[in-house]
């Protein structure tokens, strides 16, 4: 490995270093020393454990009382309570104990369900997140959210947990399908929306660099991201304010998630469509100029991100809406931009939602 | 209602009353206050709903947007995910959301489940508990512990998730069936153990009233039993250290439990007799004196709880005691007193062990 980036999230007595650099599964002090003298369940799922759990387990075997890998099928129907269930059942199977702990070794699935799984086991234990899409190294790794979906609504059952560490290694995105590293753009884009102007001007001149994997310009977004993520929640741990930002083209593009079925669009798909939505939303309010939402939108575009969404009544999103778990007593509660860069929440209209959401379909 | 007497419990920002007196059901502006402007779920069983849940909806329904009552199985085996996830459907069908709140009314069971289907919903939102049982009020509703049941083990999944307000109204107590006073009345006489020679002293002289309901007698009690263990959680909120001293019984407790079934044995009968080869072995390892011992067990009598545990082989013991959750990488770790209101933690030779399980049984 060469030596890491560090960057470190201040929450209090549960702060956390976030590693970004390459080679970080092959040779990690820093890892190690979290590791040792524990008992350690790897969890992964089935596309990502053949790749790097043995990796993984090869690093920390030598210090860690035991290692157990465990692997769930790869996609978002693994976010259920029966794989969550089948983890603890591993876990108390190998007398894993409060003093274990749980490496979450996947994309923002496996994040989700395994860092709920430590959350939830014995009433919490630690765990470090191994992120190894570009959707979850820039977004879902860091900021403590964890959970399982409901058959009534996404990421309804979970909890708030830090991990102990974050291991971002950009050297695992060669082996991301380009359209998981697209979606994983979107996320970039958004960060850079709402809340750095010019960082969102240097992805968009990134961007064939990005989507050719290029190793610095990787590390260059990643870690620009990560800072304005874990910058955010060190702000707001519990999303009670500034973290909403976060949200930015999550209200819509949950309603195109929840209405496709989860999986059908990836997440970053979903957000981007969402984004150019909520773009307009701005505009539309007086908050943003036009120009500014074209920057956007041709970044999303030439990330060969959707800025369309499907061609469903307006009804049906307004519904799919309404039980978001953003919303604040059945109103959703929308995040605006004040121009490219600044990021704020206000309600709108239904009127004025209906007509964004259909100027938008095709 | 007379004026609740109040006990805080100092945890900083999730600092939290206790309120203890007469009529808290019928009047109560604190616990008013606490639902004002918010979708309210009272969840309850079936033994307690129909005696006090329409007097908590009564109670909650002039200020709150909306009441919704949910109704689970009497019984430790409600403590499992279909009942939390029959919990949560409920909760998204009636729309609740992030600031909703939840109301525990009734035993442990009930607490358990209802805290952790408040502290799993949408990554945690409030709870209010109101304990039913004389276990419930002076145990399992102070301190944070939710969660429910794994086959292989008990509380096995959960977290830590304190209430905003505990409402302990002693009035209810006397609709508890006279076996699940007595159960209770073991945890009372643990605080003694563990925390004050002389509460136990006056516990054991009013055993006769406190078995009888005696209001005035059970206040007494619920108070003090309140106060220590609020004085232990404050001091140590995720049971790193001091708070295993509440253990004390327990982890012979606990193998009773498991072994019988859960639901067999309540589990203050098992924390009793648990509690008499506790005391053993402090006295075997020099700890104690055996006329502490006799005192600990007249008062175990007096209540009509049992001292002796089942006729099992002492190998079953050790084999359930293994996967307990106190255990300490697959060693177990037993709560003794260096002598009547003063508790330590210490590991103990399995022969010792094995000796004094032996003793107990009959």
């Amino acid at each position: 490995m060469s030596d890491p980036q560090i960057l470190t999230v201040d929450l209090g007595a549960r702060s956390y270093d976030i590693q970004v650099g390459h080679g970080l599964l092959e040779a990690n002090p820093a890892f190690q020393a979290v590791a040792k003298g524990r008992s350690v369940a790897i969890v992964s799922d089935s596309n990502v454990d053949p790749l790097y759990g043995h990796q993984v387990e090869l690093l920390l075997a030598p210090v860690a009382h035991q290692v157990v890998r465990i692997v769930v099928p790869a996609g978002e129907s693994s976010k259920c309570w029966e794989q969550l269930d089948a983890i603890h059942d591993r876990m108390l199977e190998a007398h894993l104990d409060r003093k274990s702990l749980v490496v979450a070794l996947g994309g923002g699935v496996v994040g989700d369900l395994a860092g709920f799984a430590a959350a939830s086991f014995q009433r919490g234990i630690d765990f470090v997140q191994v992120p190894t899409s570009l959707l979850a190294q820039v977004d879902s790794s860091v900021g403590g959210k964890t959970g399982i979906n409901h058959r009534r609504g996404k990421n309804m059952v979970g909890a708030f947990h830090q991990p102990r560490l974050v291991v971002a290694d950009t050297g695992v995105l060669r082996t991301l399908p380009p359209r998981e590293l697209a979606a994983g753009l979107a996320e970039v884009i958004k960060h850079g929306a709402i809340a750095d102007r010019t960082y969102l001007e240097q992805v968009a001149a990134d961007m064939p660099a990005l989507l050719a994997c290029d190793p610095d310009a990787l590390a260059r977004a990643i870690l620009v991201s990560m800072r304005i993520k874990a910058g955010v929640v060190a702000a707001d741990e519990r999303e009670a304010g500034v973290r909403a930002h976060l949200n930015f083209g999550h209200t819509f593009g949950h309603a195109v998630e929840v209405g496709a079925g989860y999986g059908k669009w990836l997440h970053g798909e979903a957000v981007a469509a969402g984004m150019v939505m909520a773009a307009d939303l701005s505009v539309r309010l007086g908050r943003m100029p036009a120009t500014d939402m074209a920057v956007l939108v041709q970044a999303i575009e030439a990330a060969g991100l959707p800025v369309k969404a499907p061609q469903w009544p307006v009804d049906d999103y307004l519904r799919y809406m309404s039980i978001d778990k953003k919303a604040d007593r059945g109103t959703p509660v929308f995040v605006v931009l004040d121009g490219l860069g600044k990021a704020a929440t206000t309600r709108a209209d239904e009127a004025l939602v209906r007509e964004v959401i259909a100027t938008h379909l095709g």
